[in-house]
C-alpha cells in the first residue's frame, strides 16, 4: 500500500469517528451505564491517545495536551502506566467535548506531518494498527452508545427510525464440508491482528454449517418452548447467570402492548422483525439454543474454513482468502455484516503465537482467558474491517454487542 | 408574610439554582460519581418537579412536559409512584440541559400565574415548603458537584480560586450552661420542617460547649498523634469503616509536594488553612476526635439551647429565637455559616411528632433511622435557610457534606 | 453479697452453660450459619476465656491451654489483640468439645482456688461481671443454636416438643402514666452494666403503654391487612430491607399445609400459637406494626419508668426498683420473661456515661451506634439476669433474638 | 471384568472412604470453610446417595433413610430436583456421622444383594461409574479437609508428620515430540468418563515437554525475581485476581521464622521441600511462570500424546495406552502421582461429544465453561484412578487442589 493511500484511509477513518458522534449531545457522549460501556467521549479521546502514545510520542511529536491525558485515556496498557479505572471513565466531564475534538485535530495534524516524511516499516505498521484500532472503537462506540442510551427510561434513539427488513428469512439448511487437514489463521498478506497468527494446520472432521443465521422468528420459538425455564438445556454457569440476571429474552427486547415484542436498538424501539437475525444474545443463550435445536455451535476453525470455502459474502472482507476446498453447496448467507457469530471456541493463543514487543504486545494476548471467539462481523462493523480470519472475543455472559449465531452439526 | 413578598422570594430562589449551575458545562452537570451525589441537572429538574407535583398538578396547572418526568425526577416519594433508581440519575442525558431549563421556566410561569390568584393557607404553606426544599437542594447541588468533580484526576474547580482566610483561629475555651428543663423544637412562628416539631420540654444537665469549631490545625494534631491508627479511640462500626475505606485524613485532603496538606473544594485544590474549621469529616471521625480530646460531642438539645442562649451569630438565621436562658459567657463563634456540626444525637422523632398528610408526609419521617443530627449551617447553605431548631441529618460514615464539629463536656 | 454466695452463683452459672449444651451433639455445637450466630462450642470456650483473660491471667492464674486460645476465643477486645474473625468461628473444629470442657473445668478450678483467698473489690466486681457476661452468652447460646439448626432443612429441634400455651391473650388496653421529671438508669445498688449508668434525670411527657405484648394473632391481622406490601407504613431503610430479604412474616414462620402458619423454635416446628407474644421480628417490622396500629413504640425511658411504677412482674428481676410513681392502672403483663421489647430509642450513652478503664471498657461503649434498645427479657434469658434498667441492643434488621413489642401512645 | 472382581473393587472403594475419615473427629468432618470445600461428612453421604439415586432407587432397592436425603446430598443434578445450596453443606449437623455411616452400610448391603443377581450392561456400567465417582470424591475429601483444617489458626494436621523427600530434583530438560496427526481421547477399552470421548484425530505441530515438573526451588526463583509484582507476566484476569487476593506465593505457604518458607498440607505445617514439585498454584500462576521462564504450558493433546508415547509412569494408570509414537528421549518423570498439571487447554467438548442419557448426563458436560484441563494425577488420587486420557478440570483461580505444572515449548 502506498503512503498516500494509507494517509487517505487514515483521514477517512479519523473523520468517521467524528461523524459517528454527530447525532449525539455532549451529555449523551458523557454517560457510562456500566463498566463495560465506555462513554462516547472517551472513545474519541482514547483513539487519539493510541496514535499519540504509540506513534507520535516515541517520534518526538506528542501533542500539547496535558500530561494527564496519558492517565485519563489509557485503556489497559500497564507498560504505559496507571490509568483512570474503566468503570469511572464516565466521570471525566473535563476535558470537554470541544477540547477532545481539538485534541483529535492536533493529533491528525501531527500525523499528517509525519506522513510527509519517509516512514520505516515499523511506523507504517503502527499507523495501520492505529486505523484498525480506531475501527474497533467505532463499533464499540455504537454498541456502547446504544447500551448507555438504553438505560434511560425514555429510550432515546441514537439514529432516526429505519424501515425494517421485509423479505422473509430463507429456509435453514445445512451445507456439508469435508474437513481434513486445513490451514487456519492469517497468511500475513495484508493487515491482521497478532491473535490471527500464525497460520497453522488444524484437523477438521467432516461437519455441516447452516446456510443462514438463527432468526428472531427462530428465537421466538425457542422462547415459546420454555427453553429459558429448562436448566437441562443450559451450561451450569449459564443457568446461574440466567437466574441471577432474570433473562427471559434477548437484551433490549420487551413485550409490547399487543403481546408481541419490540426491541431497542440504534434506531430506537421498534417491533421485532421475525426475518432478521437474532442479536444481543450471550454465548450461554446461543449454546442453549443449539442444544435445544439438536445442533451445536461451530468451532472457529470450522467457521473460518467454511468462510474461505464459500464464494458468497467474501467481497465484504478485504483479505485474500485461500481457496482450500469447495463446499458441496454454494451459498452461505450473512457471514459478514449482520451479527457476530458465537463459536464454541474459547479464545486462546494459536500454536506458536507471539505477542508483539513493546506496549503494543498488550493488545490481545493478555485477554486470552474466559472469553469465546466470535466470527464474521455485524451491522456496526466499519466497512472493510472484517475478514475470514478475524477473531472477535467476548465473555460468555455479555450481550451488548451485536451477537448472534449460526448452527453447526457433525458431518 | 404577604403573597407579594413570598413571590419575590420564590423568584429569587428559583433564579439562584440556575445561577449555581452557570460555571458548569452540561457534561459537568451530567455526571454522578456515587449513588449519593446526584447530578447537577437532576437537582435543577427535581426542584421543579417538586413544585409541579405538590402544587401545580393538584391544582390542574401541570406543565406540558412528558409524563415520564414524573418517573425521572421523583426522588423518593412512594405515594407518587415508581422512579429512576437514585444511583442511575447520571444516565439521564435526555432531557437535555436546555429542556430542563425550559421546564424550569414553564414551572416558574405557572407559579407566577398561581400567585395572581387568591391562595389558601395550604397552598401558601406548600409554596414556602417548595422554596425551602429548593434551598436544601442548592446546598446539595454544591456538595454533589464538588464530589463529582473531585473524582476527575484533573481536579477541575467549580469556582475560581479564593483567597484563604488569614486570621488565626481564636483559642478554644468552654462556655458553661446551667441546663434545666428547657424547650426544644420550633415554636411554629415562621416556617419550619415537620421534624423540628413539636416544641417540647427536655431536661438538660449542666454542660459546656466550646466557643469555636475544631480547626484544621486541631485536626492535624489528631492525625499526628496517630489517632487514625488507634482502634480504642473509635466506635466499633467507625473502626471497621476506617479500615475498609482506608481513611487517614478528611475527605478531599491529600499530602502536597512539600509534606504539607492540600484540600480540594469549591475553589479547586488549595493548601489546608490551619485556621479554618475542619470540614468533610464523618460522624465516626468526629466522635473519635472528641474521645481523643477527652471531650464529647454535644447533644442536639444542648446545641439548640446554647444557640438560643447566645447572642452571637443569630443574625444569620431568620427565625426568632426564644430567650430561654443566658450563657455564663457570651460568645459562640460559627454557630452558622461555616460547617454543619455533628451532634451525638441519632435522628429520631421528637415526642408527639406527626407527619403531614399526603405525599409531603414522606419528606422527613421515613428517614429517621441510622443517621445523626447535625446543627448549624455551612458555607454552602443558602442565606436565610438555617435556624437554631434546624435538624440536618446524615449517616455516620458520610463525609461529602461540609461537616465539622464543636466539642462539649459535662458541666 | 458474701463471697460464699458469689461462689455458689458462679458454680451454678458455669454449670448451667454446660447443661444448655447437653441436648446437642458436637457437630450441632460446631456449626455457624451466619456471622452473627456463633457456634455453641465457641460460647462455651469464650465465656471461660473471659474469666481467664480478665481475672485469672492478671492474677497469675492462667490455665495451661495453648496461647492460641487468646486468639481463638477473643470476641472483640482490641486491647487484648488480634482474634479469629467472627464469621469464621464455626471453622474451629479443634480444640474439640472435650478439650473445651476440660478448659472450662480448669478455669472453674482456678476460680475456686481464687475464691479461697481474700478478694479485693475489683476482683469481686469482675467475678460478678464474669457471671453476668456468661448469662448473656447463655441467651445467645440458645438464640444462636436455634438459628443454626433452623438452616438445616430437616429442622431438628433443640429441645423436645412443648405443650403450647392455651389461655387466650387478654384484651389489649393502655395504661396511663403522668411522666414528669423522672430518674432513669441504675441506682448502683447491686450489679449493673456500665451502659445503665449513670442514673440521671429525664423529662417524660404523659404517655400510655399497652398492658400486654403484641400477640401472634395481632400480627396475623397485620399480615392479612397487606402491611408487608405497603411502603408507606415503613421506614425507608426498613422497606429496602424488607424488599431485599423478601420478608412476608416473622423469622422462622412458614405457611403450613392447612393454610395456617407454623413457627420453628427451641422445640422444633410447631403451629403458631395465636395467644403467644409475637417473636423474631425486627425493629423495622415493630415500627411498621405500630404505625399501622396508629400507635408508636415506647421510648426506653417510658418503658423503664413504667416498669418501675408497676407492681407486676417485678419479682422476675432481682434489682430493687425505685418507687417513683404510680400508674393509673395497675397491671402490666410480660414486662419480663416473654420477649425483648423493641423501643424507639437508639442505643447511645447516657449523659455522663464513662467506660470502665482497661479492656473491660470495650464491653459496651464502642457498640453505641446503629442499634436500638430493647427492654425486658425473653424466654431464653437466664433467671435473675434482667432488671428494669437493663439495656439490651440489636441492629434494626436483626430478627434471630426473641424480640417482640409493646405499643405506646402519647398520654 | 467379572462381577466378582467388580464387587471386590466396590467393597474396597467403599471401605477406603471410611478409612480416609478415621483420623478426623465429627467436628472436623462437619466444617466447610468455603463454598468449594465440602465437609468430609457430606462426601461420605453424597457418594452413597449417588449409588442409591442412580442404581438402587431405579431398581426398587432404595434405602430406609428419610426422603430428605435426596435433597441434602444431591450435588448438582437438576434432573433429580432441588438441593441444599453448595455453600451450606457445612450446616447439616444432622444426620450425624453415625447416621451417615449407617446409611453407607445400608447402601453397601443393598449393593451386595444386587451383585448376587444377574446384572445387565447398563447396571454394570453404572456400578463402575459409582466406583469412579467415589474415587473422585476421595481426592476431594482430602483436598477439602486440608483446606478446611487450614482455616484454623492452630493448623491441625490431618495425618501425622511425614519425612520429607530428600533426593534433589533432577535437572530439567526438554523432550522432543514430532507431533503429526494423532489420536486423542479414550479408545473405549476399559472405563472412562464421557468427557474423554470420542477418540478423535488431532493435528499436533512438533513440540517439546519438560522431563519433570516445576519444583518448589524453581518457584522460589520465580518469587525472588519479583514475578508476583510484574503485571506484564500475567494474563489480565490473573493480575486482577492476584491483586484482589494478595497472592505472593502458593496457597498454604508462609514465611517461617528463619526467613525460609513452610507449607501446610496433609501432614501439617512443614518446611518447603525444594526438590518437591510445586503444588497449590492456580492456572494464572502457572501461566505466569511459564511466560517468565520463556516457555508455555502444554496443551492437553500434547500432554496426552506424550504420556502415551513415554514408557515411564504408565504402570500407574490402568488403561491400555496406544503406542502411537516414540519420544526422541525416553524419560518423563511424575506424569502421575505428584501433582495435577495445568494445561493451556480450556475444558470443552471433544468433537462429537455426547452426554449420556438420563441424570448421569449432567455428570460432566454442563461444566464445560470457564475451566482449564489438568492432566496426570496427584498424591491424593486413589490408586488406579488416573490414565493418560483423563481430563480433570478446575477454574483458573483455584488453588486448593494438588495442582502444579510441567513446561512446554514449540518443537
Amino acid at each position: 500500500m502506498t503512503t498516500s493511500l494509507l494517509h487517505q484511509r487514515l483521514i477517512s477513518c479519523r473523520q468517521h469517528s467524528v461523524t459517528l458522534a454527530e447525532p449525539l449531545s455532549e451529555a449523551d457522549l458523557q454517560i457510562q451505564a456500566e463498566d463495560f460501556a465506555s462513554p462516547g467521549k472517551w472513545h474519541l479521546a482514547h483513539t487519539s491517545w493510541f496514535f499519540e502514545e504509540f506513534i507520535l510520542r516515541p517520534r518526538g511529536l506528542q501533542s500539547s495536551v496535558a500530561e494527564s491525558f496519558r492517565f485519563l485515556f489509557n485503556s489497559y496498557y500497564d507498560t504505559i502506566g496507571q490509568r483512570q479505572p474503566q468503570g469511572r471513565r464516565g466521570l471525566i466531564s473535563r476535558p470537554s467535548l470541544a477540547e477532545i475534538l481539538d485534541y483529535r485535530a492536533e493529533v491528525d495534524h501531527a500525523l499528517a506531518s509525519l506522513m510527509q516524511t519517509a516512514l520505516d516499516q515499523d511506523t507504517l505498521e503502527l499507523l495501520e494498527l492505529g486505523i484498525q484500532h480506531e475501527q474497533q472503537h467505532q463499533e464499540l462506540f455504537v454498541t456502547d452508545m446504544v447500551y448507555n442510551l438504553s438505560q434511560n427510561p425514555l429510550l432515546p434513539a441514537y439514529l432516526p427510525p429505519a424501515t425494517s427488513r421485509t423479505q422473509p428469512a430463507c429456509d435453514q439448511h445445512f451445507l456439508s464440508f469435508d474437513g481434513g487437514l486445513v490451514t487456519i489463521g492469517h497468511d500475513q498478506a495484508g493487515f491482521c491482528f497478532d491473535n490471527e497468527c500464525p497460520a497453522h494446520k488444524h484437523y477438521l472432521a467432516p461437519f455441516k454449517l447452516a446456510n443462514r443465521l438463527v432468526s428472531n422468528a427462530d428465537w421466538l420459538a425457542f422462547m415459546e418452548a420454555g427453553a429459558y425455564q429448562q436448566p437441562l438445556l443450559w451450561l451450569s454457569d449459564g443457568w446461574k447467570q440466567r437466574q441471577q440476571a432474570g433473562w427471559e429474552m434477548p437484551l433490549y427486547w420487551q413485550r409490547d402492548q399487543h403481546a408481541g415484542y419490540a426491541a431497542y436498538g440504534m434506531h430506537g424501539l421498534q417491533p421485532v422483525d421475525p426475518a432478521a437475525p437474532v442479536r444481543h444474545i450471550s454465548y450461554f443463550e446461543a449454546d442453549a439454543y443449539a442444544r435445544w435445536a439438536g445442533k451445536r455451535l461451530p468451532t472457529e476453525a470450522e467457521w473460518e474454513h467454511a468462510a474461505r470455502s464459500s464464494s458468497a459474502d467474501t467481497a465484504h472482507a478485504h483479505a485474500r482468502f485461500a481457496d482450500l476446498a469447495r463446499p458441496k453447496q454454494a451459498t452461505m448467507h450473512d457471514l459478514f455484516g449482520q451479527a457476530w457469530q458465537w463459536t464454541a471456541s474459547p479464545y486462546i493463543a494459536y500454536p506458536g503465537f507471539q505477542t508483539r514487543s513493546g506496549a503494543v504486545g498488550e493488545y490481545n494476548g493478555k485477554f486470552m482467558n474466559g472469553q469465546y471467539v466470535l466470527r464474521g462481523s455485524s451491522i456496526a462493523t466499519p466497512a472493510g474491517h472484517a475478514r475470514a480470519s478475524y477473531r472477535n472475543f467476548f465473555a460468555p455472559h455479555q450481550r451488548w454487542q451485536f451477537t448472534g449465531l449460526r448452527l453447526a452439526e457433525q458431518g
